[in-house]
């Protein structure tokens, strides 16, 4: 048997195709909110949908996640609504592009603000259930079964400058963490309803293409043997990120080596390596989510961080995911929460995250020596902080008023969140350039005839670290598989 | 006439090739340094060879700089040794190592350290000529004939923590700036020498490559007509870096589009779309050079830069593109640099990179309040500063001994380096990876046949802004255009 030529990286030509295993309409990669969500509407479009996943079971990195998804505008859910909350569309918007930071898309952030309403509707449809309730109190992820919480960095300088803050992280009806298994039970019962053909244990080897890159279908491997797959209109691509794949990481998002748990299940980057060997140019590849979730209790934002020379660094209102960002820019591996009596609290999650105690005293004097930091170092910081919390203000940083208070009552503690040591996890977000519709494209922005992607195969509205809220990643799963099944299915091949 | 099928991000496919209009071994684009090396060293090797070039005469964005050539290892080069330095091959490695960040391509920093020695007799043999001697203040570039000069951070920590400090940039015997004009001439010279064919006003539209990606030519437009080139053993990439090409900076480096003065010719892409159009992997696509050349004199070193929170976030005595680097990062818009009567100086080229001055005071009070500083921001980092200065200390950022005194003399200063008003240059460092042979690799790191590149269009020895060090780029650009030339020619078609 003579060696095969293709490769995740080079495609197989259409004159190498021995014969046709499969054939549909469109052939979708991978199993998780994204690809669950194009084979739905690809289906419900008319066309045939063949789904390959290389794990034996539906879920992907969706399923270990909160099921978080990040909706508003529109005046705001019934949910919003419910919780007293009004969400205009254009602050929506706002924020969205402000996450996106600066290399925005913002046709996406648009399509998404403005196509927000009719999307919860449609996850309502799909059989996701959410509590009319909202948890006011700042928190991760819920551990009960409520919804409605902020997740991002709303309220926190600069973002509430430019857009009016609301609540939009909403969380599934389930009890404890996890909603994401139950959301990917919700979406895998309409994909099999909507009969999609579902093969397991099948790993993507190869795009099939023409000479011309045009995309015509998939060589998968299923028991050790590679069988070609034809895709009568297009291949939809949703097949993670890249953050298991470490030398991909290493060439391409090499700070993000430094988070020592990496988020993922395949994400092994197969999805924007086969989109890259038909000229899909994969953009952004160096932004990341870092994020070591320190609070709650939200009593701890009342405190403030400091890196190794003492120094402060960031308003600690923000989303936990731009302060850890924050954190790994420091420079330095020792990173530290200063906390007097009065904000002191044990960190809810503190030993899983492995957040200790680095040092306590009764004057932030003995604290600096403890941490054996340079003479005045840290109360020179504190001293500062002090003068102007004690009339409620940041300037330096701009931590919002309620957040303020002097850190003045001993006893003193420096919570421990050394980068090397704390459970920073992480995931990629640089991927694949896409239209709103779907369509991958090259370098020069030009659509690849055939081919689609989703998901964290993409760079889509999560791409950048210091901008990313709980919810995002699933939101734009849900949304863009959705326009990337309905694309598909109407292309003319 | 039918419209053709092929871009620069999308091959033309060998039987859509109508007939050549050229052949030769080996093809070339781009006339800078690195394809100026490629071709001497592939028509040496016996091969023919036809570089085309888009515009009307040589240079490239090389004939732009300096001329500086990072060179060192071996002991020393005689320039070096003669300046009274010794120069360990390992020193030369590791501080390469550490100058190309987290994601340093190890074995491009060992064939370098390994074959400086050689490579610089190469430049010698070529006609480019060095003055033996040394200039010990640290300046930019000289302005004399002079040579040798600090070009990096070599003396800086951490650098200086894990490689023994030498000088290694090396600029031509050129009186004045812009030696790099001078060294362009030497080159050209033995290109034409070397009997190399050269076609000015030839624009790079497509690579002509197999179904299989394997490259066989190149089509290029003259006078408004495609023409055909066949490549017997393969097509040299050397077309320059994208800071031209706004859009792609947006898409993969937007941090870049800060920085108000692309430094570039035409490098407008194009050889890393061309790469990428047969699979070839751009990495490391967001990294670039930044900087504000705020010294000479060095005695500015003594100051100290603040954000416009008041607040230190670098030593001073690094090399300037790490520190305007560590600017840009900040956060915000304004960033001084505060002196005293000691330390105080009129930048050498200030009116030209825009460099005024923001405040005056008798105490650091007053600067404070005509910065408009929140109260006690700066003047609280000043005296940590003077406390630590006083004992010639810098704990805090670690500055070096002989840079660090108190900043205690009145009057005060705090000159202006804001972001958006500066003239901070910039060229990008993301490029198509590369084996050190020159072979252009894909995401899998498989060579794609036919297909090499040297200099900005790959991502080479320069590949990180905190890191960069002058002469880096010219060095990558001659040694691995050399060995891209040398591997090319010896390709068995």
């Amino acid at each position: 048997m003579s060696q095969p030529t293709y490769s995740r990286t080079r495609p197989c030509r259409l004159n190498d195709v021995p014969h046709w295993d499969f054939e549909a309409d469109v052939i979708i990669v991978g199993f998780g909110a994204a690809g669950a969500s194009a084979a739905i509407e690809a289906s419900r479009a008319g066309a045939s949908v063949l789904l390959f996943e290389v794990t034996a079971a539906p879920g992907g990195t969706s399923a270990l996640s909160g099921g978080e998804i990040y909706m508003g505008g529109h005046g705001g859910t019934p949910i919003q609504r419910s919780a007293g909350f009004t969400d205009d569309t254009e602050d929506f918007y706002r924020y969205l592009v402000m996450a996106s930071g600066p290399n925005a898309d913002e046709a996406k952030c648009r399509a998404y603000a403005d196509g927000c309403a009719e999307h919860y509707q449609w996850l309502i449809a799909q059989g996701v259930q959410y509590k009319n309730s909202f948890i006011s109190e700042r928190i991760v992820e819920p551990v009960t079964d409520d919804c409605l919480l902020w997740s991002g960095s709303e309220e926190a300088w600069p973002f509430s400058e430019h857009a009016k803050p609301c609540p939009r992280g909403h969380t599934p009806q389930w009890m404890g963490m996890g909603g994401g298994k139950y959301l990917m039970d919700v979406l895998a019962k309409q994909v099999l309803k909507a009969g999609v053909q579902v093969q397991y244990g099948a790993r993507a080897m190869s795009l099939v293409a023409e000479s011309d890159n045009t995309v015509r279908g998939l060589v998968v491997k299923i028991d050790g043997v590679d069988r070609y797959a034809r895709a009568r209109r297009g291949v939809i691509l949703c097949a993670g990120g890249f953050i298991m794949n470490r030398d991909m990481v290493k060439r391409n998002a090499p700070m993000l080596l430094r988070a020592n748990y990496p988020l993922g299940t395949v994400d092994d980057g197969s999805g924007v390596q086969l989109g890259q060997s038909v000229g899909g140019a994969a953009i952004n590849m160096s932004e990341g989510f870092v994020t070591l979730p320190w609070y709650p209790p939200e009593s701890l934002i009342r405190g403030i961080f400091v890196n190794q020379r003492g120094q402060r660094f960031i308003n600690e209102d923000c989303y936990h995911g731009r302060v850890s960002h924050h954190c790994l820019q420091q420079g330095g591996n020792h990173i530290y929460i200063l906390l007097d009596k009065n904000s002191y609290a044990e960190p809810a999650f503190g030993e899983f995250f492995k957040i200790g105690i680095a040092a306590t005293g009764d004057t932030w004097a003995e604290v600096e020596r403890e941490l054996d930091l340079p003479l005045n170092a840290l109360t020179s910081t504190v001293e500062l902080y002090n003068q102007h919390a004690a009339r409620g203000e940041d300037p330096l940083y701009r931590k919002a008023t309620k957040w303020v208070q002097p850190l003045i009552e001993p006893p003193f503690v420096a919570l421990d969140c050394r980068i090397d040591h704390a459970l920073y996890t992480t995931f990629t977000m640089g991927g694949l350039d896409t239209a709103v519709t779907g369509e991958v494209l090259d370098e020069s922005r030009a659509a690849i005839p055939g081919l689609y992607a989703a998901g964290r195969t993409t760079c889509g509205l999560p791409r950048w670290g210091e901008g990313y809220s709980s919810g995002l990643s699933l939101a734009d799963a849900t949304y863009f598989g959705r326009q990337a099944g309905k694309t598909a299915a109407r292309t003319v091949a």
